[in-house]
């Protein structure tokens, strides 16, 4: 196996022997700032709490609160000359986020970026093309330092613009691409509104990430183009893109162990669940100089798949993400994650591109609105098969999520379209 | 004084060796593609023919009609595994230029843009904010690159969104930035809306360019933030930003001999301009690998500043750009550079921060009309001194440039603004 460094190939051994170093040195690093210090204090660990990588648990949580709270330098750990970039988060709402890096921090960074991409065959003969935002957003820089570093010819090509990008990827003959699943899918109907077959693009590999998405949704636009796509992952308060990314098993994502210890814990408790649970991942970074951060809850669910893989990589696999602990939203009393509707309604071959999830309230209780959009070829003017399509797909989602929603067929190209990250749900009930 | 790197400081013989070096290097470089090869053939220009720097004017312009009909690869001059980057103009009229660099073409395009930000005095200690758009453009990924080069704390910010840009100036007390001048009009009027006063934002530098503006302008923006504004000229073509930058002195612009030969010809015969007169710049790299161009017609008009600079550096100086060869308008028969109308404007107190060229037929002739922003305190109900300020106003533009203008004093705030590069001149006239 071909393979961009050394720890990508690194044993079991090799890897816990190396975080329990690289962990020491993460808690003493971030004990340079009052934050850490204090908290560390607190929880009664000193410099040489950490004996095994079991005492990890000892050490408090940090969650986006905290981050929130010392912004924007309280977490600094180096003096302010040794930082050379600063991401944040959109701020938006409330407080943002600032992550800043040291030179160190940004080569690992993209040694980390290059290694994903090389796992599952990019080279530096591929011409890649990054449909990301650029800024202050991580996928632009991130993704772009990756490909530099394995000497990919880099098109800073942004999002959004499907007639540039299209003839961008068809006049340098892009291979691999960055893009979001939802947008994959409207430059392929671009270019079957330019009469021709999105198969024939030379696109073969596509990094996807950044938003939620089903295996279903996945094997769409893989067969859409005749590429393979792979999972990515990765946050901006453990750098950004290239914590996690799928091998050419595409059967999970290898968190890389050497730069991170991830956890999976109970959202509501705290505690770890079982391997193979799902729960919310907690990410500890190992060689971050500017600003460590110690068991960072990230409010994604997933969870460790068991056993090896087959590829022979020891760094642990998570399963894609399956929701934020955020995104869920109650029903009649039940949790239900958007992302467990997708994955019924995509195993229809009936269903198109689209789909949207209404919460309202008439009056008398709260009512699910499922919007499906339903392929040209389907939507005939057969109301008794449409009829009984739609029956089939309420009981599958009921099945699936305890509450029976109102599912509506519409025609494909109907429901709201948007460049960025698709908006899957609109709750329309009024606050309590 | 302190310098980035020995080259800054090379004598005029030191230079003129290494220009002579690396020209003749650059020629057998430009060779590897067919372009070049078949056009230094058609010259007779083989590998001995360049014996002294005057064996340059040999050498075949390149203009960027020949760039595009070498879209997109054609002017390559490495193995396309070499690439790591593409920039391209935006393309939106015709065949776009693209541009691909080697690791070493990025690298050595850093050190440049660094050196240009060190000579003005930013240091690593400085937090500097990039409000360029990323991406394709080169303003955003070249400065960038510069910056953390030099290990500034560097913050992507982007374009617009001004209420953000000055959470982040304040909140991590941003002492450069790289800004369009219009833009830093626009960020002052904001923090003054704020009821703040833009002399106590944190900003001491700022990089300006990639729009033409007067040394009035400059100065307001430099007394609007009490900062240091510094004029900084790249092309896409010879990388981007990097190219040419002021130093203390605010006295021209210094270009990198070690990097590019530079000069000025009469934009109608291509012949070489005395020292000192107005001219289309011609540039020809000397350290790009990825795709070396030589002579390259930029359209942009200045001048070498004769002479040397007070600081010291042999680097030859060339004015503020005066004009693209272009963007030239022809009124009544006469040829008129919108730089022109607007040195002469800014030089009135009492004129605000906008103005408009319209060019318009009225059925019998071409007619201009100027409309001119008056600031509020001298925008009274006195219409008799208006009306006299009016006629100065438009005296001094019939100096300037022949013609005699219809000039309109309108309130600030009244002309239309824009948060990319400001549209001085709106040609009404129906085509000819
Ligand atoms: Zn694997
Ligand atoms: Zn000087």
């Amino acid at each position: 196996m071909e393979v961009f460094d050394a720890a990508e190939l690194w044993s079991r051994e090799r890897i816990a022997e190396t975080q329990l170093t690289r962990l020491k040195a993460t808690l003493a690093q971030s004990r340079k700032c009052s934050f850490y210090r204090e908290r560390l204090d607190e929880a009664g660990i000193g410099p040489d709490s950490i004996r095994s990588l079991d005492d990890l648990r000892r050490i408090p949580f940090t969650t986006k609160q905290d981050l929130r709270s010392q912004y924007p330098t309280g977490l600094l750990c180096v003096p302010p000359s040794e930082i050379v970039r600063m991401h944040c988060s959109s701020g938006t709402t409330g407080t943002p986020v600032a992550i800043c890096h040291t030179q160190n921090d940004i080569n690992a960074w993209a040694d980390l970026m290059a290694r994903c991409m090389h796992m599952v065959g990019v080279r530096r003969e591929d011409v890649f093309q990054n449909m990301s935002g650029y800024g202050l957003f991580t996928g632009g820089l991130g993704i772009h330092f990756g490909a530099e570093r394995l000497g990919c010819m880099t098109i800073p090509a942004g999002p959004g613009n499907s007639r540039r990008q299209i003839k961008l990827a068809k006049d340098f003959r892009t291979t691999v691409a960055h893009i979001l699943p939802s947008y994959a899918l409207i430059l392929g109907e671009h270019l079957r509104n330019m009469g021709e077959d999105p198969r024939d693009f030379p696109l073969r590999i596509a990094l996807v990430g950044a938003e939620p998405y089903t295996e279903e949704f996945r094997k769409r636009i893989e067969e859409l183009f005749d590429m393979k796509a792979y999972n990515s992952y990765g946050l901006s308060e453990m750098n950004g893109p290239g914590v996690g990314f799928e091998c050419l098993e595409q059967n999970g994502l290898h968190i890389w162990e050497d730069a991170y210890i991830p956890e999976i814990v109970d959202p509501d408790t705290g505690e770890p669940v079982p391997d193979g649970e799902v729960g919310e991942l907690v990410m500890t970074s190992l060689c971050r100089q500017g600003m460590p951060i110690l068991r960072y809850r990230t409010r994604d669910l997933t969870r460790f798949l068991p056993g090896p893989c087959v590829c022979g990589r020891a760094h642990r696999r998570m399963d894609r993400i399956l929701g934020r602990a955020d995104d869920m939203f109650i029903i009649k009393g039940v949790n239900v994650y958007p992302m467990q509707i997708e994955q019924v309604i995509m195993t229809f071959k009936e269903v198109g591109q689209s789909y949207l999830i209404l919460l309202e309230n008439d009056g008398i209780g709260d009512v699910m609105r499922v919007q499906v959009e339903i392929r040209d070829e389907y939507f005939v003017e057969d109301m008794r098969a449409l009829q009984s399509l739609q029956k089939v797909i309420a009981q599958r989602l009921r099945d699936e999520i305890l509450v029976t929603p109102r599912v509506e067929l519409v025609e494909s190209n109907s429901l709201p379209r948007t460049e960025g990250k698709a908006v899957r749900v609109q709750d329309l009930r009024a606050k309590k």
